[in-house]
C-alpha cells in the first residue's frame, strides 16, 4: 500500500447500475437496485421505475416530504436491514448552498445516496518535520469505523447549524476545546467522493480546516465519541495511513490533502498528480454553479439527471 | 468581477474545433487550425489532416524530432507570426514523469499546445488577517505579461534541471534568495488549465510552493526581469485580484489556490466549490497514472487521443 492506493479505494460506482433519486424532476441522490425494489413497495410515496425512484409530486412541501420519508424509513427499520437511527435528519438539496428539499434521518442517508457534509480538523503541533498531528481513536460503540483512527475534531454536518456552529460544537463535544480556539480553524478546502460500499452509496462532500494547536494543549473527549488521543509524528502518521487500514476511510483522504497542502508529499512522486487530481469529484456542487463549467460531465445513462 | 469571474476565465476551447498533435500514435498537444494550414506545408515532416497532425514516424530519437521540429520552427519564424524565440527547449511528453519525446523552443510551445510546466512561489509574511505577501512588477520587457503583477518568483521549467533546483535558480535570479531559504519553499499542490489565447493553446500544469518569509527579508531582482517588489496586505491582494487583470492570469490563478488553503475564501460563500474544482483539470499527466480514474475523460472528437 502506498497514499496512492488510499486515494485509488475512492473509486465511483459505474453510475448506469444505479437508480436516480428524484425529487421534482432532479436528481438529488443515488439508489442501489436492491434498494428500489424495497421503495417499490411503497407506491403511495414513490414511482419506482427501472430508470428511476420518484418521489409522488404530491408531497410539496419539506414538511410533507419529509414526513412521508420517514413514514418508510420506519417500516423499512421494522423489516430489518436499515442501520440502527441516529434520530438526526440531514438535509436533502442538489447543493449545499440550496434550501434543503427535505429532512432524512442520517442512518438512510446512505440508502438514498443523498449529499452528506462534514466538519473534518487537521490538528498539528510544530512545523515541517518536526511537526506532530493529533490522531482519536474511535470509540468501539460508534456507528461507523469503529476503533479506527481519526482526526482530533469531525463531524457530520446536521441542518440548522453553520459549519462555523457545527466545528464550535464538535471541538467542545470531542476535545474540550473553548469557542475561541475553535474559531482559529481556519478553512482550506473540501475533499469529496462518491462511493459504494456496505452502507449503501456515501456522496460525501468533507469541509476540512486547519489548527496549529499550542505544545501545551491535550484535548480531552467529552461526550465518549473519541477513546484516545495520540500526538504522533508526522512520519507516524504518513506510515500508517501508507501501510494500514488503521484510519477511517475518508479520514485518510482529508489527512493526504493534509499532507500534500504542508509539503509532505513530492511534486517529484510520479503518483503525485493521481492524488491531487482524485481528492475531489465535481459532481457535486454543480446544479448552484452559475458558470459553464470547462469540465465534461458523466456520460451515459445514469447521468440524465446530473 | 470577484474571485471566481478569474477562475472562470479559465474555460476550456472545445476540444473538437483543435487538431491533436501526435507523436508515435499518442496526442502530444493540440493545434488550431491556421496552425496546422501552415504545418501542412512541411509534407516531408507532417501527415497534416483533418482529424490531427501528425509528426512523421521516421524522426524516431530525441535528437532527429528536435531537429526536425526546429527547422519547422525556424523557416516559421523567418515568414513571421511566430513570437520572438526564447532559444531555451521545453520537453514534450505525455506526461511530465514520462522521457521527453523531443526539446521544443519554448516560445513555438502555444503553437503545438504540448504540456509546459512552471513552479510558481507564493512568499509570505506572518499569518492570518495580519499576512503579507510579496509580489512582483514583471519588467516591461516580458515576452509575456509585461508589467502585470506577479510572485515573488516564477519560471517555466527546463529540460535538464529537477524542480527544486529550477525553484533555487529561480530564487537566486529574481529575489536574490540564498539557496538554504529557497529550500524552505514546501510544494503545496499544482494548478492546471488548457485554454486558447493570443499565443495559441495554453496546456500548463503549475507546481507551487510557499515560503514563510521573516520580516526583515526583502527581495532584490537580480535579472532584469521585475522592475519592483511590493509587500501588501493580503486584504489588498484579494482586492485587486477580484477588481482587476493587473495580476498575470496564470499568476492569479495560483495565489487563489493560496487563499483557499490559506482560510481566506469561505465554504460559506456559494461559489467556494466552483473555485475549488477549476483549480486543476484532468487531462494532465493521465498517461501514467496506472490506477483507473473513477471519472469521465473528456468525450467525443477532439478526446480520441487522451
Amino acid at each position: 500500500m502506498s497514499l496512492v492506493d488510499r486515494i485509488r479505494l475512492f473509486r465511483r460506482p459505474d453510475l448506469s447500475t444505479l437508480r436516480p433519486f428524484v425529487i421534482e424532476g432532479q436528481r438529488l441522490g443515488w439508489i442501489l437496485p436492491a434498494f428500489a425494489e424495497r421503495l417499490a413497495k411503497f407506491p403511495a410515496v414513490f414511482e419506482a421505475g427501472a430508470d428511476a425512484v420518484r418521489l409522488k409530486d404530491r408531497f410539496d412541501s419539506y414538511e410533507r416530504r419529509s414526513e412521508a420519508l420517514a413514514g418508510v424509513v420506519d417500516a423499512l427499520a421494522r423489516e430489518g436491514g436499515l442501520p440502527k437511527f441516529r434520530n438526526e435528519r440531514y438535509p436533502v438539496a442538489k447543493s449545499f448552498y440550496d434550501k434543503p428539499l427535505l429532512g432524512l434521518e442520517r442512518s438512510a442517508v446512505p440508502s438514498f445516496g443523498t449529499l452528506a457534509y462534514g466538519v473534518h480538523l487537521n490538528g498539528y503541533v510544530g512545523q515541517g518535520r518536526d511537526m506532530k498531528m493529533w490522531i482519536g481513536r474511535r470509540s468501539r460503540n460508534k456507528a461507523t469505523g469503529p476503533l479506527k483512527l481519526d482526526h482530533i475534531v469531525a463531524g457530520g454536518q446536521p441542518i440548522g447549524l453553520s459549519l462555523m456552529e457545527n466545528l464550535i460544537k464538535e471541538c467542545a463535544e470531542e476535545a474540550a476545546m473553548s469557542a475561541d480556539l475553535a474559531r482559529q480553524s481556519r478553512p482550506v478546502g473540501f475533499t469529496s467522493y462518491l462511493i459504494q460500499n456496505h452502507e449503501g452509496i456515501r456522496n460525501d462532500v468533507l469541509f476540512c480546516y486547519d489548527i496549529a494547536l499550542a505544545e501545551d494543549f491535550t484535548p480531552v473527549n467529552t461526550d465518549g465519541e473519541i477513546e484516545e488521543f495520540y500526538l504522533w509524528p508526522i512520519e507516524r502518521v504518513i506510515e500508517v495511513l501508507a501501510t494500514t487500514e488503521e484510519f477511517k476511510f475518508n479520514v485518510a483522504m482529508v489527512i493526504i490533502d493534509f499532507l500534500v497542502r504542508h509539503g509532505f508529499v513530492a511534486p517529484e512522486d510520479p503518483t503525485y498528480p493521481e492524488i491531487v487530481l482524485n481528492m475531489r469529484i465535481r459532481d457535486h456542487f454543480l446544479a448552484r454553479s452559475e458558470g459553464p463549467s470547462p469540465y465534461p460531465l458523466p456520460q451515459g445513462e445514469g447521468a440524465r439527471f446530473l
